[in-house]
């Protein structure tokens, strides 16, 4: 926390140091202020750790929480409560916010297909990786790859260079045993050149619902084992449309484009 | 952007090292997909350069792209096309994000009360302030403090410690002559008070628009050059409201739940 | 304080892991051999406890200590004590410096004008500046901008550059709502064209005392809340002659050019 | 250069962005404004490279400059002229500060013994050391230990932990073969003592000056090629004392109280 | 490279700056003095280059060198040769060491299983692992994971932990749909377990060669895509007995127990 | 620890985090599988402390353990067991190893030479000098320099540079007092030049057993408080032909080809 803490404080908090007496000490409480999966708690403990006061779980991450829910007391120095106040809550506020929509697509998907994945993408706040994808498995999603060192995800532009979906795939080969090796394709004839080739995910980019819907069911049919994944365009408003045209639908709008739940922290009167 | 990269990267870009040889060369454009106020090209540019290659700005930072509208050329090592891509893409996309909505809502309110100004708040995310509150300026926005040391802001958590508005008001007189004093306030009462202990900014949190707007005008006529700030509660749906019921509206809104633009990345067949 | 101690230790403070067995304990006192307004008892606190040992403060920063006076005790790992002692001293010495020629100072112009501030500059050390500011303060001087970020100040090359006082003041209204606006002249009729533009602060650079104080009236009498700084060739011979001259007085000195207060360690025979 | 940058300009020169557009050129001179031995020059340079500008060394480091003569002349972007300026300033007032004074000390003290040395300690700023060190070598100064890992130095602490001169300096034979072993004494018995146990280099600690040459001369008379140095007090009006009393004089006051050399930088008009 | 130049630097290459006058230049060679598969090439040149200097590759890594090839030319200020040398010789010593025993194991297997891969462990040198991955590579052989973070691969401590193979793989299905499971057993029982319960790669640890080759050729039998892996006491020894036991043989040797090579930098006269 | 640990972890510890939940305790112990001399038991503890678990150290660095011997217990929670295992028996592994081949060499020699000293140097594994060092110092070997720092040292190109042995030395007396001053010499009459111009230490370089042993006793005999070191082309095989040709051998076999000593971890059934 240590990083994030210095970006706010600078050279120091110059408000509470002329308000609030070092030895004072407070106890204050942060509220949830909406309905939702709660994601950040963990990281909101820690910023008030790392301050040197003592915070207590109330509701975990990656449960539901309501308005007026107490999601984490926190007791120590009044500096240090109010010294982090603003840091633990930005954790929260857009950790939970991904959680939730998170959760409320994967809901409405698995009414359709209950084996469905909803996925993240790389579309994330630079520096702010770890946490997004965090939120998004808190939510009930998968997190996809982390970055770019922990499988292969051949793209448009890598079979431009390469020189088409079969001499791509061929040099994938090469990675390590340990990796899996996805390709994204935007025609059905490069679709069946990624599955014949031997690709372990195939990823349609930018397919309508129904042009994806009947590929995947010839892509499963012809070697079961392979995973398909729709990706492009896909937003809160046509997701559904998506649930039952592949194993796993991944949108970048669950870190780029969510709104921030709110929550607030309360010091109580000593 | 090394720690940007890193996150990405981590220990290899291992799809661009097995299918693109390090001497191939090529050359890449950024392209617009929205109508939006520009923020982030700059950031792109470095991408690339602290990946050896050469980046052009087409469109510069803060001006409005439409879609369609080539934003950046970029042109050198193919593998640095490709690993930077998504990095490049993640700061232009948040960015123009923050900056077309800052704009949006200003141009609304300037209709309204020219002299208005819209100002972002410390809601940003953690580890990417400095783009998100350049983001806010390039949209025509106030980026409000940078954080805890640039400026004293006296909220209810520290008028509670501190045992009321005057008390705190008092005690930040040991500041720095070289700081302005602003303090949050809840009711009229405390308004007022504040305004007579010599605050340079009074802070309306929470405020009805016409409570505000009345206020507002008692408070300037009291001591005209006291600057009024509005907040709380504030979204892109009711912002007008409060169009001319401060010198400053400010809301989180633009930096912590705001739609991402698109842009893509196209690399030239060679 | 890890980044201080590397400093220092390198590769090992090999002197102490030959001497000294890695479990024999140790008591050590800190004394004060002159009489000083104390600075860097917390940092030094920090030093030991850094290394694992404990640190009591005796006198704490901001108080005044006579020769003989015991600042701090600490006990621990005889090995921590020894490795602590040049760093934690350094930090006492240096800032215990600065707040005793600052509160000289102080004491000394505060008789001829009780409401004088005594602030300081930007001429820190380079790296060191944190605590450099917080020694002022703690001698009762006001510690100025902390660096580049914090406030507007506008100086001789800024204004060659924008075309002139009025030009640059223009220029600064685009500056944040949150930040003062403060300008340097070295002329009578710039002073008057800065109060006439809406500074917020007139440092008036290298005026002799007595233009000081004339033009110090004058500007007062016409826009009484601006506040007005003189700077420029002050030292401790000659600050007295500008105590009445202004609302605050800056100089470099007090951060770079200060003897050092002299303080021992000494560990106790066990 | 670049946490040095940071420290000052933090989340930006806001001044500079305001009021300089980022296309315009300029160049400036340094001119010192006393006599001085230079030492910061190599380091201004670098700031200013950093911030994408050209500096061209007009007087090196080590050299005498006269009150007026242009030090370093630097062009580029006007921003970074600006921005740099103070941080180059600061590194250029305070070495040359130490390096005029160790300079000036060293030729008086040379004139009574030609080959004496005159050392510094480790009584320096946190964190900036190595510039202080090497602005005690620009002054023809030795700069002693770097830190507590490049030679053994048996102080007054470790003797008492240790039980004894003798035992000290036997264990002190468990280092690398590579290390220089000494140690610092009080009394005349410790210092033969030492000198009988083999040390390398024997610290006479706080010795009046005629008691130091005459034991200076019975520790050479009995072994020749053994190092004697002085330390403990001494400061600028008492060091010829001991200008003959040891092969080297060491003290603190070179690096924690000199008085900064005067620079200013001034911009062209263009 | 930087970090890596600190560690060896520290204060400064004190004997380099005495010996050497900053503006001479030189030039140098790097030379094989023993057969090998080249790696760290690369590195070392950035090595040189980091210091200012240049570097031009005259063989390649991954390429063989006999002894007295020279390997890289470096010309520049003569200080930066002399700094980076062992620095460079470092790298290029361990990495061709490691590369150089890959191939050589990889060879031998070959010609008995021309489809085995040879890959390394995460037994490496702490803070190295990138460069030891990379040599293996650079040897013909496989990575492996990197860390903790890129594939699945759950060991004899975690089935302790989650109470058997069959419950650490239903529990492993939590993981994204883009990494790989792999599972290490110890017994044949085990083995048929892993690979009933979905094992992407099933890893036979410290079985003798024999019972490991008829294992393999059953699990391939009941599926043929899974990978099987062999590992646990191999080494140089004995590896060949192993080579047509599994797809892939994994020993740490090739990380924490190579020699390596020798190579050694002349400058020429000027 | 932290950097390694990164290293290590990555985006996260995948398998465990699925595997294990966050409030499941273990023990475990770490177990000696060859007879060593112990060295990286303190890294491996702290390796765990870090991660938040207790480490008990029941055979101490720098003693000799047997096959089967429990040298650490740690406890905790099971994750932190897990995430640690592998780093903290890495730096047992490696560290170990180097410490038993340091001990073994150094008894051999000494049978011969009672007091020669075996030395390391800085043919280390680049970023992790600190413990290879530490590592040969706990086999009781000596560390040498322990980088470009700390002594001076005058190697083949160096001399070229400077234009002989004699110009060499004579500019190495510009260095501190507090430095040694070593010269490595390939020829009889530059030993003889080097003992003449005062150097601290002469290493012969590339000598022949006897070669070595005759001069060692003629240099000796003109000046015995010199130190003379051989060096170059030692290794295990040919080491005892050197043991009583110098003061001190030094090898960089010890730190770069060395193999690991083997240790396992085993968690406890709960």
């Amino acid at each position: 926390m240590g990083e994030y803490l210095r970006e706010d404080i600078g050279s120091g908090d110059i408000t509470t140091e002329l308000l609030v007496p070092p030895e004072q000490k407070g106890t204050a409480r942060i509220v949830a202020k909406e309905r939702c999966v709660l994601a950040g708690v963990l990281e909101a403990s820690e910023v008030f750790k790392e301050l040197g006061a003592k915070a207590v779980v109330k509701r975990k991450d990656g449960t539901v929480a309501k308005p007026g829910d107490i999601v984490l007391t926190v007791s120590g120095p009044a500096r240090s409560l109010l010294t982090g106040e603003r840091l633990a809550l930005n954790f929260l506020m857009r950790m939970s916010g991904i959680a939730t929509v998170t959760n409320h697509l994967l809901v409405r998907c698995r009414k359709i297909n209950p084996g469905v994945r909803i996925a993240a993408t790389r579309k994330t706040t630079p520096g702010f990786r770890e946490f997004e994808k965090r939120a998004v498995s808190l939510g009930g999603g998968d997190p996809h790859r982390f970055g770019l060192d922990d499988a292969i995800l051949i793209k448009d532009n890598h079979i431009m260079v390469a020189g088409g979906v079969k001499e791509a795939l061929k040099r994938a080969k090469g990675s390590s045993f340990t990796k899996k090796v996805e390709i994204e394709v935007e025609t059905r004839k490069d679709a069946f050149a990624a599955l014949d080739a031997g690709a372990d995910i195939v990823m349609l980019d930018n397919f309508g619902p129904d042009d994806a819907r009947a590929l995947y069911g010839e892509l499963k049919k012809r070697r079961p084992e392979v995973i398909v994944e729709v990706s492009g365009g896909i937003r809160p408003d046509n997701i559904e449309m998506y649930a039952d045209a592949a194993d796993v639908i991944s949108l970048g709008w669950l870190t780029h484009s969510v709104r921030s739940i709110d929550f607030s922290m309360s010091m109580d009167r000593t």
